[in-house]
């Protein structure tokens, strides 16, 4: 079974999905910079695995800096901090990573011990906090498909768009994982994969995941989702998210806006696997989260063969936001949100939330 | 300016839709089975082109049919018809321009003359009546153009999927030519196009039909549209249809119904424009309109080169049917339509139908 990301002593390891599925390629990237530009020219993508990432280009970044003084090492902890933040503005695991490697930096700066342990045991506690978030992503994620594969029919067709598995989180996935968990539990579930152009996650990734599995799934391209819900062939669509606000509004791939609106259309439940550290209870509503744009020659062009003319305009936004209205549930590790998501989100955080 | 489809002295000239927009290539369809295989395999596309192409088909391979009996021509005409016939089941348009073509071949065969003058008759009044529904289409194309102008504001940005365009007819356009001819009144009109995978005919024939009339177009994924509508980008939809139901459901590329839901959702209003010949009154609603399945290798590769894993499944319907509570008006050459389309539809046909 392939892996998504990895820390290894040579540095952070990660599967280069832009290669798939022609291709099972790994990458190492030596230093916080080359993880950085990994997250943002898509070598690795998926909310929770840029989370992963991020943690372990903080991790990398500081474990290789060559500052012997805790004010140097702060100063590079921020510079490092700052470029892996200005990678992609849309995920929230992405700030909650930084945030929390930033919380164990300031922890070991504030123990009562000389500047060379200080800077000794950051360097060892980062590495080893980035790794704890792999391993528990992983637990995280096997906890969202128990708790959703409750919501699935013994037999069902279930709709999925992009890539919320294995390869956007360290493993199994969160939409997979709950396809994941229940066919684990003996229901028969088939997957339509939405292509999702223009990155194709759909196509490339979700497809090549779940045939490695084994799982009967089917590529259809992404406006065909609609007719196929009218058909009635599919009974349930599932997805991942890069946010969630405080409202339950949730910012995703492009294109989950209209799968959302589709399935309500068509009395088909729309829901939506995330980790706790994807709900951000700073934003009142959807409307707060930053959309990023995206170069517009990634629909323009196709593994850089133009599919348009070379004179024309095209736009990028890589993420839509769903208002909660057509949101039926929200399933996390910690159990499954419904409306008033107000209410129901907030009461997962006992002790409060720092996504970002 | 490019011409989309011609009768030559050599057989029919098309311009090969496959190849825009990087090779403005034109191919001639010697002998009817040329242009049957042109039809099939998207040379030409767009329901009105096709029903001139039907036509011109019929016309060649009656010219050239070495019968030297009224009873050798009809066969062969029913031979050639059958041909043309079975290439594509969705656009009625085809089956249309067979249906006149077979009358005016009727007419012929009646004619108090000898059997070689019927046989020559033939030969030439088809060819003249082919010529005679491309000359039409164009002008029903501005009929269009100017009623749907109407319905336009002075300044707006319209949707468009697929293309519904000068390509996809004898010239101007359905879709486009209500946009064309907004133009012409002095309209500001903008047109946003979804690249309409998986042929692609947003963006490679709709974006570049525009950009060479400098109409401003932006290229977007399919599943962007309804992030732009929520957005307040876009304040109308208008396509073409392929075959329209008496109850006024639409037969219309894959992912048209998508559109039309989610301009519903967004209180944005969703027109088609579709010449008479669309209208098939013989079929109630639209869930007798037959869907062509396309082959799944035209989602898992594109131009030849593969985007999904080799072991999957793929589906491909090449249309969709959006049901006429979602069309807020049907513009043809005779008029506006509106609910209740049973009777507004019925109304535009006061000497009835023959679409099949």
């Amino acid at each position: 079974m392939f892996k998504t990301i990895e820390w290894t002593a040579q540095g952070v390891l990660m599967i280069d999905q832009r290669r798939l599925p022609a291709s099972e390629t790994y990458v190492t990237c030596h230093n916080y910079g080359e993880v950085a530009e990994a997250i943002q020219n898509m070598t690795i993508r998926g909310a929770p695995a840029i989370g992963v990432a991020a943690a372990m280009g903080v991790a990398l970044g500081v474990k290789d800096s060559p500052a012997n003084a805790a004010s140097g090492l702060r100063a590079e902890f921020e510079t490092i901090a700052a470029a892996i933040s200005s990678t992609r503005p849309t995920a929230v695991n992405l700030f909650w990573a930084v945030g929390r490697m930033r919380r164990v930096f300031e922890e070991t700066m504030e123990m009562e011990a000389p500047e060379a342990a200080k800077i000794r045991a950051a360097k060892e506690r980062l590495v080893e906090e980035a790794q704890l978030i792999l391993a528990e992503d992983i637990a995280i994620n096997k906890a969202i498909g128990k708790n959703g594969a409750a919501l699935l029919n013994e037999s069902m067709t279930v709709l999925t768009h992009c890539n919320a598995g294995a390869l956007a989180t360290g493993g199994y996935g969160t939409a997979l994982g709950v396809i994941r968990a229940g066919i684990a539990e003996g229901k028969q579930i088939r997957v339509f994969a939405d292509e999702t152009r223009p990155f194709l996650q759909g196509a490339r990734l979700t497809a090549w995941e779940l045939a490695q599995d084994g799982i009967p799934v089917t590529l259809i391209t992404d406006n065909m989702a609609g007719h196929f819900m009218k058909q009635g062939t599919l009974q349930a669509a599932i997805v991942g998210a890069d946010r969630i606000a405080a409202n339950g509004d949730v910012a995703n791939k492009i294109g989950t806006y209209s799968v959302a609106v589709l399935a309500r259309e068509n009395n088909i439940p729309f829901y939506v696997a995330a980790p706790l550290s994807t709900i951000d209870l700073s934003l009142s509503s959807g409307d707060q989260i930053p959309i990023e744009e995206r170069a517009a020659n990634e629909v323009t062009h196709l593994s850089g063969v133009p599919i348009a003319p070379g004179n024309i305009e095209a736009r990028h936004p890589a993420f839509d936001v769903t208002p909660h209205r057509y949101v039926n549930a929200i399933i996390t590790e910690g159990g499954v949100a419904r409306e008033p998501y107000t209410e129901s989100l907030k009461a997962l955080f006992p002790y409060g939330n720092t996504s970002s």
